[in-house]
């Protein structure tokens, strides 16, 4: 089970640095570590090495790799041709090449996520450390399968019952195009039963998401004030997409940086400012990663026994938080984010009979 | 006209006050500025005041508005179900509430990118400052015209061609939904001149990427060496995608950082690492933004006279530009953005006769 790990904050070149040490710690420790990060200079120039967009191995137990969107945009597409060259009579985008191709916006984050996975699901790797963009972006990609299955679930059946569902249905070429691309057939019957491959790969994310053995976010951050309400910004975004926050990473030179009350339950490791190349100190003061991610509040908790979801939203007040129902589910609203809450079958379409927001806390009682 | 002003760099909390003391200092001049930040504490902490998603003034000609993705998708959300229910008979997503919606990675950067293109339209402000997340992902927000324009011309030939073109062509509620959503007619004949809605929309927005009096953007630095890179780094990369970088902005407290060979030729101002509220002394050391702009080299220059494309591409070395010609049109990579030039008609599918890398511009010879 390979453990993805990533870190959320404002100081770019401090959240790389964090990330580095991270790295060089696993690998020390025997674990077998992917290090990705993005398509800018701050990685290479930190590692003192040119990197690649494949893995490469730097030291014992751990490669780096860089993530370049036109690259794995450019190797998406021919898998795409691949499969339309083998449904479609006549091919449409066959003589389209993946080294003209553009990257739109939120490419970049869907193609990551998607290498990720990938890269975890090859086994090679104990853990991934990766180095995003760190912020509202990042948890919007890593709230991808969250957020996607909930539009396959909001618009399939609407899509399939409709006129347009129909002729699509009825059509000799959409039909298997779609079926292709997104692995799933449109009929009714088949959308019954959501047991087919698109939500079976996005059920796969959104598991291991809400599980903390397999993806774990820390925050780093100063002691600065407007980067502390930043952070804690983030966390409570984070537990929004379902991301476990597993604790606190404080880059200052004073020991006690005294942050207890804006992080509390979490852990908190004051790391030095240290010098690009000083890693040892880095390394020597980092958290347990795994160990603290297992203590962190979950997320989300459902109880069925007591009728109640319990959501952690810490760094928002109670005028921050809405709650409301205008579709067939529960939708929570905290700091720019959304979640539409998939509830089991013994409460899912039931009425809420209370909500409470305490200690950061939203209850919500069916 | 609208200027449109925007900053890059990875320090997030130094570019906010450098976005904000632009703001003080153009409304000072009596220009009437909207400031325009994304959700999270940074921008409002800074200003000590709770913003909102509507434009409030702040100070005499100072206008500030926070985009809230959630709030803006659900107002695009009303308009996609305006138009719906008045060319479907059976609307699809009526049944759909705006209040429901999840936001996917990408829509940020687009629904703020419309934001801004309708208060620009609006004609209230003579400058926008946007304080966006100033990194790759801004600048594929900003790239967004060029990029889907590219788009357009390179796929709906061959969609249109297509069988799947002809099915949907022949279905009585695709070809309305399709005209509604995207504002065009799915004819063979539309699609041959390219004078509808959309292609308006998008080549509006390429003509004031195109126009420093319309879009620059500022690199915002520390000395420190990494940052110095990674800003470099986005300079290339603006070019790339076609925004003009009017000038280099440091925050240090030497006032000869000496960065003159790495930024050449742009200008460079010094601003104080200055304490929260000390507006003064920032906007006192800021350049004139309008004036740097338009001095500044132009991203692309096509000279038909002498059959030549001079690209500006500065960051980058020779190994790290690509110049293909895969598709019907000449393809330029460099920092993971790609570009395909819309020629002019008399440079159009002509053969390239030579290129070279030169004093960071890439000259191509038809």
């Amino acid at each position: 089970m390979t453990l993805i790990l990533t870190f959320l904050g404002k100081g770019g070149i401090a959240r790389t640095k964090i990330a580095i040490a991270a790295a060089k710690l696993l690998a020390s420790e025997g674990k077998r570590v992917l290090l990705a990060g993005l398509a800018e200079p701050t990685l290479p120039i930190l590692l003192e090495t040119s990197l690649t967009p494949d893995p490469q191995e730097i030291a014992p137990n751990l490669q780096v790799v860089q993530f370049q969107a036109s690259v794995l945009l450019e190797r998406q597409w021919e898998e795409v041709k691949k499969l339309e060259a083998q449904y479609l009579r006549t091919p449409i985008i066959k003589d389209v090449f993946g080294q003209e191709l553009v990257v739109l916006p939120g490419m970049d984050g869907a193609l990551a996520l998607n290498a990720i996975r990938e890269y975890d699901a090859s086994g090679k790797y104990d853990v991934i450390v990766y180095d995003g963009t760190g912020d509202a972006s990042g948890l919007r990609m890593l709230g991808l399968p969250e957020s996607l299955s909930w539009y396959m679930r909001r618009f399939r059946q609407l899509i399939v019952n409709s006129d347009l569902g129909k002729t699509i249905a009825e059509s000799p070429l959409i039909q298997p195009l779609i079926s292709t691309l997104f692995n799933f057939n449109w009929t009714a019957d088949n959308f019954a039963q959501p047991t087919n491959q698109v939500n079976n790969f996005l059920e796969k994310g959104k598991a291991a998401l809400a599980n903390p053995q397999r993806v774990a976010a820390f925050l780093v951050t100063t002691p600065d004030p407007i980067e502390v309400a930043s952070s804690r910004y983030l966390w409570g975004s984070a537990q929004q997409i379902g991301v476990t926050v597993g604790g606190v990473i404080v880059v200052s030179s004073e020991t006690n940086p005294n942050l207890t009350e804006e992080f509390s339950p979490l852990s908190i490791s004051v790391v030095p400012d240290a010098s690009t190349g000083e890693w040892r100190s880095l390394m020597d003061a980092l958290p347990d990663f795994a160990q603290e991610a297992l203590k962190a509040p979950k997320p989300i908790e459902v109880d069925t026994h007591n009728r109640q979801v319990r959501l952690f939203l810490p760094g928002f007040d109670k005028k921050q938080v809405k709650l409301t129902q205008y579709g067939p589910e529960v939708t929570v609203e905290a700091g720019d984010q959304r979640r539409n809450i998939d509830l089991p079958p013994s409460l899912s379409g039931k009425p809420i009979t209370g909500a409470k927001f305490q200690n950061s806390y939203l209850i919500i009682s069916f």
